[in-house]
């Protein structure tokens, strides 16, 4: 099954994209044939500093490889780097109906807030159709906010089957609902946009800042602490195994557990745990010639496959006027 | 001074046409740098049958050729062989306001008659405005019908300017004021749209059909003719000098002028007129590999400037990530 997956650069991983959706898509480049890439174009959208998207965009390259996308395993490329889908997304547009895109619901949310729309913002669900179809993705992760937009792509798709024949594979939606909910310092699920995050790369004082501002009740010291709606509880819960989360359950029902204690100790462990990938990142982050060649050669090999129904798409819509 | 023109793959060419443009173009290929190209990638808003698209553009590439677009004075393409000019205008959609899309005529005008538009056809404008910028078109020569076009692609180049930096070049409409108004055979102005055209490589037998039909008034053969509103007189002045177009007058004035000989006589003087263009194109639509050389080379020259911008354009979005 070929498994597609877009990321956005958007800055700092936290604990929830890590254990939300990173160690998933590792898990389909396991036992899937995954292709997965940076949105950069989509990203122009929101980004209009060049600085900060040139960044995010090593950034985020770097993060995955260093979590563990192995680019010998799956297809790993930068958007960009296959310009072959703003082509096809032109040939898609032809036949997606105004009506389609004006009822995303990512787009009247920005149009009810009253934020002036650009037609990238309005197009962004044609763009991120010949995203999938151009590498004959069949399965595309998405979270219960891009639903929508995977639907939009299945309606692109069949009504351009319908008027220029059989050219691509519908892809299917893989809406993760038992996906860990991991909640932020505050309780709240973890999201950049509370401000409530945990950065997994962040640096030692920062980490730890973050760490001892989990939230906390007035529980006292020689009572027993509660597990429930405890974020404490939940964010340490997720780096223990079954046995060692029955043991911190012990040890918050026991009378005397402090608090303060307990978050140094989770520092400790977050910190611990991604310590390899950090290693592994700082090599990434400074030798961009490497990064360079592993990015040329998953834009070559998903070129390839962009080649195959970009020029199907062309040939089905007339452009091959040679062969007239 | 860059003078560029798209043209649209819209089957037969008439006499409207050519003298109403393409003899136009031909100038400007002598006085400036031409860069003309077949719009294929705009005609798929309004063409779904892959086999007309393919025959319209093969044909109105030897049309030009035979018409005398010299590929060694001016760049000369089809536009789908530069698809550059795709991913420009995704770069471009960023900075494009919905609004500005909204107030095109052309779109507002196909809402107006119940058309159900789709997306192409309200991006046009985007595609039209990377199509100039791409090749950093100065002028641009357009009918008022596509006036607003040029303005908008106008208003997308310098937001693109400002909020980018410097980028590229503003380009000017060139309006032509004092284009010939050439009638067709219902003594309308000749368009497709009313089907009163006379197609210029039309065979001998249609060509002398439609000059037959021209609509003329039922003044009796002993009187003079009128010349004012006599689309008979319009058509043949074209093809004359002044001192010619006199001789015509006096014999229209002089009565027993007979309305069927004159329009033999035009037939004749359209049927030479076109005589060596036709066989010049006759050439060409025998001749697919020459064709295809002239465009390769039209092509790659055209692809070297959009090169030059697009890649500009990538730099001061921030798509250059290895900059960082």
């Amino acid at each position: 099954m070929r498994v597609l997956s877009g990321i956005q650069p958007s800055g700092k991983l936290h604990l929830g994209n890590y254990f939300g959706m990173m160690k998933r898509m590792v898990e389909y480049q396991n036992n899937n044939e995954l292709f997965a890439f940076i949105v950069n174009y989509h990203a122009l959208t929101s980004v209009f500093d060049a600085d900060k998207l040139r960044e995010d965009t090593f950034n985020a390259v770097c993060d995955f490889l260093a979590l563990g996308i192995d680019p010998e395993k799956a297809v790993f490329w930068v958007q960009s780097d296959v310009p072959e889908v703003t082509e096809l997304s032109w040939l898609l547009s032809n036949v997606t109906g105004m009506g389609l895109l004006e009822r995303s619901h990512s787009y009247k949310d920005k149009m009810a807030k009253g934020i002036s729309a650009s037609h990238g913002l309005f197009s962004y669900p044609v763009l991120m159709a010949a995203d999938i179809l151009a590498f004959g993705g069949e399965k595309v992760p998405v979270g219960k906010d891009q639903k929508q937009h995977l639907e939009i792509a299945r309606d692109i798709a069949e009504r351009f089957n319908n008027v220029y024949g059989e050219t691509f594979i519908i892809p299917e939606a893989d809406i993760a609902e038992d996906v860990a909910l991991i909640p932020g310092v505050d309780g709240q699920k973890m999201s950049k946009s509370y401000g409530n995050t945990i950065e997994i790369f962040a640096d030692e004082k920062t980490l730890k800042k973050k760490v001892m501002a989990i939230k906390t009740d007035a529980t006292p010291i020689e009572e027993p602490k509660p597990i429930e709606d405890n974020a404490l509880f939940e964010i340490y819960s997720i780096f223990l195994d079954k046995k060692e989360k029955e043991e911190l359950k012990e040890r918050f029902l026991t009378p005397g557990l402090k608090y303060g204690e307990v978050k140094k100790e989770l520092f400790g462990v977050i910190w611990e745990y991604f310590a390899p990938y950090r290693k592994k990142r700082e090599l990434y982050l400074n030798d961009k010639g490497e990064v360079h060649r592993i990015l040329q050669k998953g834009a070559k090999k998903a070129r390839e496959h962009a080649s195959y129904y970009l020029d199907l798409a062309r040939k089905n819509v007339g452009l091959n006027y040679l062969d007239y």
